[in-house]
């Protein structure tokens, strides 16, 4: 696959009247012009039941670059690079009527051929746009054609490997593009750089050194009008599966034989393969799911999740996720990967939190004092950063010692402007940089993983807890952390 | 040695007009007043030659604490405690005359007959006083007496041998603190709290890790009113003898049992024995000495060393020394500790600097870029504080790395006032806690190991290389390290 350093291409949106589209899509693919990553060889086809003009559309596209941007200029040059085209997805003669038009552009934009299918709509058409694309001939061009999937892919493993094959039918794994848009936040791609080049952690990140690994991805939001998704997902689906799983893949891997996709891509699927398989009776032992019911954030009254829109009386559905993890091989054997994520919780924060092992011997057991733990602190959303808690002397006379956290300084968070996640997975894509994108190898490992325990839980083989919205879980996951003797460390 | 948390006691400070009581002296004693350290229970007897009154010393004092001190109370309060005798070092009855002063004080101020004589003189008559003080009772007393020498302790390790065996005559080793005011800095007491107390830095200490400690303690003033002292004297005895190895001592000392002062001693001492030796012949090989030659610095035109005041024409004395130490043990074989220290450099800073080995492999090879080396910087003055760098995710999609400073973040600096370092030692001389004075073994230890290098230099074994004022220092010191295939890093 050949790296283009300016790509051109026609990227096809399905999905275009849609909520992603609108926030994310159209501002990313903007930036990627005002950055110069891309230039006029591009356009953009949107594809939806709604019958718009071409009008419309880029008066909608329009209207997204001036909400999510400061600043806009040149809007008419690009959103003249935007064409609408009403489809039905499952009427083949869409297909037809869009590849008539996707060859024009193709003229027009001297777009070479290169095709990006991105599929930014609900799952259950997903299999069906695949193969279409492949019959009525949207494939076959001079150029390249990728396809883009958002998550969820799938529900379990039975249903992502039936999708998967579908798809598989009509592209290659290598022209597969999933989604997990926290793979394309600046601060998960560092944690391999943070890893790999500094001589200071790459000895110590390993079971001698580490005590545990706390990854939390907390939001304040409830369920918003998301309830009729929500109550068929719940929180192990909707993030655990994916974006928590990749994190911890991330932190955990051996360091690749090379920084290149396959190579990345092995060293992950490693650890997918190593995770301790928990078996649906010990799902207990291992995980908490909580509900939130009705609480106070901010002097601000909030609902439980039963009363939300769209959400049974009795819902069983899970909001909250807290889990231990277990590695199995010579690195991490013994070291927990404690993780959580919820709604409605105290604060939206999600950071990775390295805590080391305590030194070999306290000689500062004065006046019975105990030395904090060194931590490291990944801090990927809402702000950006890297924070080292590490020990220095109290001031004054006594030998005591203080826990301090030491921040980047500010040289580094000068460049404010990194890019936007979608940015860079497009422009990714673009450039047929899949590192950043999810191989089927590690969808299948992850729901391998968690199946159990959604079984588990729909059995009801272990309790439904409840935490207040705008608390920070259950009191179980506390639980969870104190049988081994651990804590969660504040992450806001 | 009973630690007293308000301790009691009579301080004689012999040099009482003299410049380092006025600038430090006094405005130590009177912050241990103001931050409750020291009670009401205490007196000072100025002495000197000069026929002062306890009036002109009062108002002397008061003077020095106003010009130190942003704001002074009670100043007449605290100067009533402060007395003068004229005094005659040589003379016998200005003993007994002190003793008897010394005896009514005592009952005044209840101090409990502790006493602390404080030799902030001339160092031809250290032995003179000592044994005075003995030969005369001064030191016969209900209380313990303790005897305060500031450097230099000799000049050679033969005279330090025979100032020593005239003050243990009077003193034994136990009530002997030798200041070294280094070990009073704020920051220089925190390379104990920052190796023991942090499981980061702990593993890594030592010849896997490290690959080579960087310590500079650069000045811009010259030599000023000082010619006559300093032809005399040099950077190498005047720094690198005691402040510069007693630094080394700290960074590369084993973990002590205890934080005790004979334990943390022992360890140090050990680390001196273990420094490689160097032979006469072989001094230029380690060392490098530079002289300042006239230049400029922000501006101003600087003469050289040689057309300082009280300084020879021809002088030979070294502004400048830089050398590699070899420390041979099984921590640090192989690990080079470079020092330098100078005048008339480019910049006031002192600062440690550690370099850590490269990582084991570049996967950042890219571009042929290089990954910085990992640094930790322990800031000592002007500016106290801690820095790491680190290297981090360039911004943007390419995977490269940038090294970024992390500082300690403000919660650390809020305690601005950390104690000056002559503070912290008479407190920790009135408590009896001797650890962070210099013991007799390794000040002999120290000149061993520095008198084979003056001696080269005055046979004229090693050439005296220059460098211009307002620089940092002869490019001998940076081939130095060049031969190792090092540099100095920045330290302003």
């Amino acid at each position: 696959m050949i790296t283009q350093e300016h790509p051109k291409a026609v990227i096809v949106i399905f999905g275009a009247t849609g909520d992603l589209a609108k926030r994310k899509l159209f501002p990313s693919i903007y930036r990627l012009v005002q950055n110069e990553k891309i230039g006029n060889d591009f356009a953009v086809v949107g594809v939806g039941r709604r019958p718009w003009t071409n009008d419309e559309f880029r008066s909608n596209v329009s209207d997204s670059i001036q909400t999510a941007m400061k600043e806009s200029k040149n809007l008419d040059n690009f959103t003249s690079h935007f064409h609408y085209h009403p489809f039905d997805v499952t009427n083949p003669s869409s297909y037809l009527e869009l590849n008539t038009l996707l060859n024009e552009l193709d003229g027009t934009y001297q777009t070479e051929g290169n095709r990006i299918f991105f599929l930014a709509m609900a799952p259950e058409f997903f299999g069906t746009i695949a193969q279409n694309l492949k019959i009525q001939g949207l494939t076959d061009t001079n150029g390249w054609s990728r396809i883009v999937i958002e998550k969820p892919f799938g529900h379990d493993h039975p249903s992502a490997q039936k999708l998967n094959q579908e798809i598989r039918e009509a592209f290659n794994e290598d022209q597969i593009y999933r989604i997990d848009h926290y793979l394309g936040k600046e601060m998960v791609q560092n944690i391999e750089v943070i890893r790999f080049s500094n001589a200071l952690f790459e000895p110590l990140w390993n079971n001698r050194y580490i005590a545990n690994i706390q990854v939390t991805s907390s939001e304040v939001l409830g369920v918003e009008d998301r309830g009729r998704y929500y109550e068929n997902s719940g929180a192990l689906r909707d993030m655990l599966q994916n974006h928590m799983l990749q994190m911890v893949a991330l932190l955990a891997m051996e360091p690749p034989i090379k920084l290149t996709t396959n190579e990345i891509r092995s060293e992950k699927v490693k650890v997918l393969r190593a995770l301790r398989a928990i078996s649906e009776d010990e799902v207990s032992d291992y995980f908490v799911r909580g509900q939130y019911t009705s609480g106070q954030l901010d002097e601000q009254q909030l609902i439980g999740y039963r009363e939300e829109n769209n959400v049974a009386d009795e819902s069983q559905t899970e909001t909250y996720v807290a889990g231990k993890l277990l590695i199995d091989n010579f690195r991490w054997a013994g070291v927990p990967f404690y993780i959580r994520t919820g709604k409605r919780m105290a604060a939206k924060s999600t950071k990775i939190i390295v805590q080391f092992k305590d030194i070999p011997m306290n000689l500062y057991y004065k006046k019975g004092e105990q030395v904090a733990p060194n931590l490291l602190i990944i801090n990927i959303q809402p702000d950006e950063g890297v924070t080292l808690q590490l020990n220095v002397k109290k001031d004054g006379d006594a030998g005591d010692s203080k826990p301090v956290k030491f921040d980047l300084s500010s040289n580094f968070l000068d460049g404010l402007n990194t890019p936007e996640a979608y940015e860079k997975l497009i422009y990714d894509c673009l450039r047929g940089d899949a590192t950043n994108f999810t191989h089927w190898d590690e969808v299948a490992l992850s729901w391998k993983f968690v199946d159990p325990i959604s079984q588990a839980w729909t059995k009801g083989k272990a309790g439904l807890a409840t935490y207040p919205a705008g608390s920070m879980g259950p009191k179980e996951a506390d639980e969870l952390l104190e049988e081994d003797g651990n804590e969660w460390w504040p992450v806001y």
